[in-house]
């Protein structure tokens, strides 16, 4: 059986950024089949009484991850550019996230989530805004009138759900990853957690 | 010229763990000096609210960590134990990191570190006891009266200025590693933070 692994990502994540580019190719070299779910971080970080993002909050650990990303996206040849000053991270994910299930439904999802991660790590747009998601939708070659789960009662419903069994999984951090009960945090984990999906397959335990 | 990293260590740290068992032989495959580094976390987690570790604090993060070492141990064939049930972690490793600082002085620093990580994290002994940091001593061939540094003002004040010294290259996790004003997070950037000490020892900037 081919392995199979759950790929938790949030859109306003860098490191979520560095997964989604290279998941796709780095699982197609293994035969793991990939689902991509994408939850918020909001409430998960509410849940360990944060307000904001911890890069937000512990000053330190957010320069570091800057510089962390700018050095990262070098080395793999990623667009990058600084939040600007006076610009908002985290990005409000929510809508886009919306877009980015239904978007999934069509098998292009992948595409599309990849362009908004490029417009806005790359390019330095916001996800908050249509425009950015207008212009996602069409680089993946999806029709505009996807942006209508933004607002969709079944798209909130399903991001909502997204969230209760992300923080059921254990889910603290994004990106996560899960193979059945295993769960695998961060972009360091994912070559790992792939090799894991490739022996649990073999296993049949799936 | 070769390159130069500072491996910046708390000795109740897991992931510091990691890094210890297997940097000495990863820096001479590379011809990059090492200078290591212990610090206290405890001053350092004070300074971003935390009275205790992040894994104690909060508890999906603390399962995953468990979980993570678990796996990474295994993998690298590394003794690891579980913290049983009833027993302390973070350990108080004040004490020994004194000592530490001491054995590290007489060239057989490392093998005594890496004796008291593996009584810690895979045999569970604590720490904290005399009778451990007494028997770590005596694995790396050192003498018992060293021992005596755990009181000493000397070394009570080079610890603390490694606390300070931390803080100032903005360090807020263990392990680190600094080459030049490059700053690295994590056992999972040890080959990256070599491979740049190897690059930057090149260029001759250090």
């Amino acid at each position: 059986m081919p392995g199979r692994l759950t790929f938790w990502f949030e859109l306003a994540s860098t490191y979520s950024y560095l997964s989604a580019m290279r998941i796709e190719s780095m699982a197609a070299e293994r035969g793991v089949e990939v689902d991509w779910r994408p939850f918020p971080l909001g409430p998960i970080f509410a849940a360990q009484g944060w307000t904001n993002s911890p890069f937000a909050i512990y000053p330190a650990k957010g320069v570091n991850m800057w510089r962390d990303m700018q050095r990262l996206c070098a080395a793999r040849d990623l667009p990058f550019i600084d939040t600007p000053e006076g610009k908002t991270f985290p990005q409000n994910s929510i809508r886009a996230m919306r877009v980015a299930i239904a978007a999934l439904e069509t098998g292009k999802g992948q595409a599309f989530i990849r362009a908004l991660y490029t417009a806005q790590f790359g390019q330095g747009h916001d996800i908050a805004e249509p425009a950015t998601i207008a212009a996602a939708l069409g680089i993946a070659d999806l029709p505009e009138d996807l942006m209508q789960a933004a607002d969709d009662p079944t798209y909130k419903a399903a991001l909502k759900a997204n969230s209760v069994a992300a923080q059921e999984a254990g889910i603290y951090g994004a990106p996560s990853f899960t193979v059945g009960s295993e769960l695998f945090w961060g972009d360091d984990r994912l070559e790992y957690a792939l090799d894991w999906a490739v022996k649990d397959g073999e296993s049949g335990l799936t």
